[in-house]
């Protein structure tokens, strides 16, 4: 017999440890800038992230292209529009440093995926780097290509109103997902062009420990064209692309970073993305309203 | 029954594949300055490991304080004296990133780490610096602390004639393990202390994804205290602290690395440490003729 709804404790997900604060209700301000990104709740169609961020009060979604692709790019910007949902953001071009020979595939991809940006009314593309290419050690050239192929998209950005968002990626990252590796590094790049053609992706998993980031976050402004939030937490699970924690559950100064952010300029959405087979194993809804209690406690209170 | 010795073949530890070259015999001039670090063939006593030195050619051991402890220093000192091994390093002081009241604590261990490092003749202690205590998110509190701890040591290892190594570590272990994460950020901690007393580590399993690491190797210059050899893997192996892989077998360009350390004018040994559990199953001796061919191969022509 389970226990009567009153006396029934409400656990954060996936630690299972009671919630700190209480589960704040759709309509509360506090939300107002809260994202889900669709790989937190990895289970989830794209129909059922929309209903969740529904039922949860929260008014944008992270979206990214696979799901899109299940139920077709029109439905998917009728089910985002019909829920009166915002996008924040498109995940993921990028991947553009292969071998010479697929320079050109992956441009087209990119393209494809602006186009899915701007059909959605995704402000930013997120750019993933890409790593290196099997048996190939030299880090520099990768990162030249990256270079490369990020200019060549500027004027498709600009053409269809959809801001590049270059993601650095945690140095975990470097040899087989995200070359570019420091926000300092991302900003020597995205300073090469216009603001509204490229900016940064802040995400505070790839970036908590870069040394002085808090004045990169600073350096970068407008730059920012979106801010991610997950957390560091050890011992680091033991599958790397899914190492992230639920925010609050580890070494992350979300305060901080979340201020610095807000200082800069930023007033776009927070997006909360936590790749964890943890978290994927827990019921959706109980990992929305985590994840909206602590945005809450440790994020909203900095914005 | 096993092949007669003629038809045998040759494998690298861990990878199984057959050895690329032959396996350098003792004297061999391009083994003059290679040192196994005691990591690398963790399941070896410190006799095993200068004996496994010694029957492989090698000159030099990386040598660990917790081996050391087992026999006791005056033993340790007169097993690698007899067999006329230098001590490329002592690994290792550090660990000074606890709660304010651990800090008399950690610093009279590492006046115990310098001692036994003098008494061994090791020219360097590797510092690793120590991660966030448990529950703390304030990573600059802690990096102050690492800073203020290595400003102590300074007149204590110019007394002893021992120089510190700070070893800046891969972000991956910035939480638990090791504070200062760029050779940047390592040199500008070094930098405020004499040369003779404060250098880096320059390893390259932590320091390959750096931004513009070769600048920072050419910026270090006698800076550098110990030069360790190990490669970044694919997939990452799943426990963190033991992710690195064999030279040769992973990402990181050695001969570049290699190079921009011998320009720097370093002329010390190049010790070998990696950290995994393939390599530490594999039998000693095969490990150490895996690690001297790679040598030969992908680190000796760039001295």
């Amino acid at each position: 017999m389970s226990a009567p709804a009153a006396e029934r404790v409400v656990v954060d997900q996936p630690s299972g440890a009671p919630a700190r604060v209480p589960t704040p209700e759709p309509g509360d301000p506090r939300l107002a800038r809260l994202s889900l990104n669709q790989r937190t709740t990895a289970e989830w169609s794209l129909a059922e992230a929309v209903a969740g961020c529904v039922a949860a009060g929260l008014p944008a979604l992270g979206v990214w292209r696979e799901p899109v692709a299940e139920v077709g790019l029109e439905a998917a910007v009728r089910l985002v529009r019909d829920a009166g949902l915002r996008v924040s953001s498109l995940c993921r071009g990028g991947f553009f440093t292969g071998p010479a020979a697929t320079a050109r595939t992956a441009h087209d991809e990119n393209l494809r995926a602006l186009d899915e940006a701007a059909a959605l009314g995704a402000p930013v593309l997120v750019l993933v780097p890409g790593g290196l290419p099997p048996g190939d050690r030299d880090l520099p050239g990768a990162r030249a290509r990256a270079a490369e192929a990020v200019a060549a998209l500027v004027p498709e950005a600009l053409a269809r109103g959809v801001r590049l968002g270059i993601e650095p990626m945690h140095p975990i990252y470097a040899a087989d997902r995200g070359v570019v590796s420091t926000l300092a590094q991302a900003l020597d790049l995205a300073e090469q062009h216009p603001a509204e053609a490229v900016g940064v992706v802040v995400d505070t998993f790839h970036l908590w420990w870069e040394p002085d980031v808090l004045a990169q976050v600073a350096r970068a402004g407008e730059r920012i064209a979106s801010y991610q939030v997950a957390d560091w937490i050890t011992p680091l699970p033991p599958d790397a692309l899914l190492s992230r924690g639920m925010p609050g559950d580890g070494h992350v100064d979300l305060g901080a970073f979340t201020a610095a952010v807000a200082a800069a300029g930023y007033t776009g959405d927070v997006e909360v993305e936590v790749f964890n087979a943890d978290v994927w194993a827990a019921p959706g809804a109980e990992v929305v309203a985590t994840l909206a209690r602590r945005h809450v406690e440790l994020v909203a209170p900095h914005l």
